[in-house]
């Protein structure tokens, strides 16, 4: 079979129209042979077909999967891992299942439990948004952003090569992962950050009992640094419980973070904590270069 | 003397051209019978001019602050501690002092140590950037934000009368409020952010000690939660020094949330973990719709 141009003559199968489904159903949609969006709610199938993201929409996932020769898992991690289960068995031999959840060490542990006729590569897109669901979706959303891979180890040549035209395809870029260490650098870089913001809206409440004008003069820096702290939940829930090692480490360590800039602000230790301050916002500077030119 | 019109025919100094005073020079030229800027560094004369933000521009900022109206300190919070004490003396009788450094109680204290025959008032405009200096100041940065008032027993009704001109002038929203609990509020809602945005970013360079490729994984979640990192460390420093005992309660309140989640993690007691995650979105998307009508 060519291994290029394949991605054109395929039918996707995208599982959840969520955000992440949605999008990339914009993007593909008139790109391959067809995409079709699977919903769970009844009222889900008329909003998704007046959005336009996908060729046809339906409930029967079952169905629907056993025609597709790429199937994208795009639901929360613990409902991936269901699918995983209940659907992979169900596809036709040869056709890849990706997916698109936010930790990646027990749906690859899954993926490869499956029959060995199907094609698993686990896979993250690093982009999002605290708003979800269909209305949030856009063409584009996933231009410029890094798509971590995690093809396991019985993964064909071949699947491999479809699913790297499927994501430089959205204009984002590749990154093959181990899955435990993708868990772990999401962990500082995502789920830690959620957790601080969460922390952060907790602190502020237990300081609104006392005063609640403290909500009227939260200004840019509460927003930006709390924004993810209004993420859903379930979807957070499912990616902590899912990380759960890497989570406790990284929290163990932001803890201990703090508490020492803590002990420096506590004995006024001006040249340290301006020293350390400094390297931190020329990291986060110079991060931030590399991230726009992106 | 009329209360009403008072800003018009005032002569207004502003010490320090970053981003807050030149931004407040861009609001109040044309309007005020004339707006001089005053910086510490020969470059910065030029650089001012060129920008049009003042109609004048001075290193002398003795001989400015005595033919002033109202003279605005915008500096950091520990170079206004300094200039209060030498540049009040030098005021002319009934003119108004108003600063508008990021914390309170010290401010206020120094205040009230100088001549009577200054009007002094406390001001904190809740608005910024991470980026400082004049290139990144701009007409309208105060419209539509809360503007922290603090006047002193000894402030008189008519300088609090030109000062609620000039906020509300500039389109901001005055609140008066009492320096010690502007403090504690803004302990919570500013300077605990940055210190979780710096913590946050700590964490991810002691990461990037043994796998530097977490920084090409990190998106939009971590540029918002840590954005405050980047802000000017000089400004930041005087902050913390001078609302050190606010801060350090904020810091332990927010280790102690931080381990309560990391407790029911670890126990994997979803139902918890569901309840209060649920109770901190929602909130913060609350607290989202009402800042954004402002």
């Amino acid at each position: 079979m060519n291994m290029f141009g394949r991605l054109r003559s395929s039918h996707v199968v995208i599982v959840g129209m969520g955000l992440m489904g949605a999008s990339l159903g914009y993007d593909l949609r008139g790109h391959c042979r067809r995409v079709t969006g699977v919903v769970r709610r009844p009222e889900a199938v008329a909003e998704t077909e007046t959005s336009g993201c996908v060729d046809d929409v339906t409930m029967d996932v079952e169905q629907a999967v056993a025609d597709a020769d790429i199937v994208v898992l795009a639901t929360p991690v613990r409902t991936i891992l269901q699918q995983i289960d209940a659907l992979g068995p169900r596809m036709k031999p040869g056709a890849v299942l990706l997916d698109m959840g936010s930790t990646k060490e027990a749906i690859c542990r899954a993926m490869d439990a499956l029959p060995q006729h199907v094609q698993p590569v686990g896979g993250h897109p690093m982009c999002g948004k605290e708003i979800a669901g269909l209305s949030a979706a856009e063409p584009g959303l996933y231009r410029g952003c890094t798509f971590v891979l995690c093809p396991l180890p019985r993964t064909s040549p071949d699947a491999m090569a479809l699913v790297h035209e499927l994501v430089t395809f959205i204009r984002a870029q590749p990154l093959i992962l181990e899955p435990k260490r993708h868990d772990r650098l999401v962990a500082a870089i995502s789920h830690l950050p959620y957790l601080g913001a969460v922390g952060l809206v907790a602190h502020v409440m237990a300081v609104a009992q006392e005063d609640p004008l403290v909500w009227k003069v939260a200004a840019s820096g509460f927003r930006d640094t709390t924004r993810v702290a209004a993420s859903d939940v379930r979807m957070l829930l499912d990616i902590l419980l899912t990380n759960q090692p890497a989570v406790l480490t990284a929290v163990d360590d932001l803890i201990a973070q703090l508490s020492s800039f803590r002990e420096a602000l506590a004995q006024q230790n001006e040249e340290e904590l301006r020293a350390r301050l400094e390297a931190i916002a020329k990291q986060r500077r110079d991060w931030q270069k590399n991230f726009e030119t992106h």
